[in-house]
C-alpha cells in the first residue's frame, strides 16, 4: 500500500475529472482516490509510474510532488 | 474502411475533447477523426462497437445516429 499525491494538468472541467477517475478505476489495486481538476490523492497497491502513465494515456498530465 | 458519425455526451470542455481524441488515437486502423463536444466523425478500418467501447471506457458516452 502507498499513498500518492499527484499534481494534475490539463483538466478544465468536471468531465475531465470523470475521465481521469474512469481511467484509474480500470487499474487493479487502487483502494481509494480523490480527484480534483488540480490534484489526485490515491491510495493503493500500485506503482507511481503506472498512475502517471494511465493519466497521460487518458490525455492529461500528472507529476509527483 | 467505414465512416462513422457518433453523438457524444458528457464532454463539457476542450479537455474532454482531447481525452476522447487521445483514447481513439490508441486504436489501430483509424484514418481520420474530427471530434467536438457533441459529435465524432471517424473514418477507418475499425468497428462501431470498438469506437463506442473506447469512448465509454474513457468516461464519456457515445451512440451511433
Amino acid at each position: 500500500m502507498a499513498d500518492y499525491t499527484l499534481t494534475l494538468n490539463g483538466l478544465t472541467c468536471g468531465g475531465c475529472v470523470k475521465a481521469v477517475k474512469q481511467a484509474l478505476e480500470q487499474l487493479e489495486g487502487i483502494e481509494s482516490m480523490e480527484i480534483t481538476q488540480d490534484s489526485a490523492n490515491i491510495s493503493g497497491s500500485v506503482s507511481l509510474d503506472l498512475l502517471i502513465d494511465t493519466i497521460e494515456n487518458a490525455g492529461f498530465e500528472a507529476s509527483a510532488d
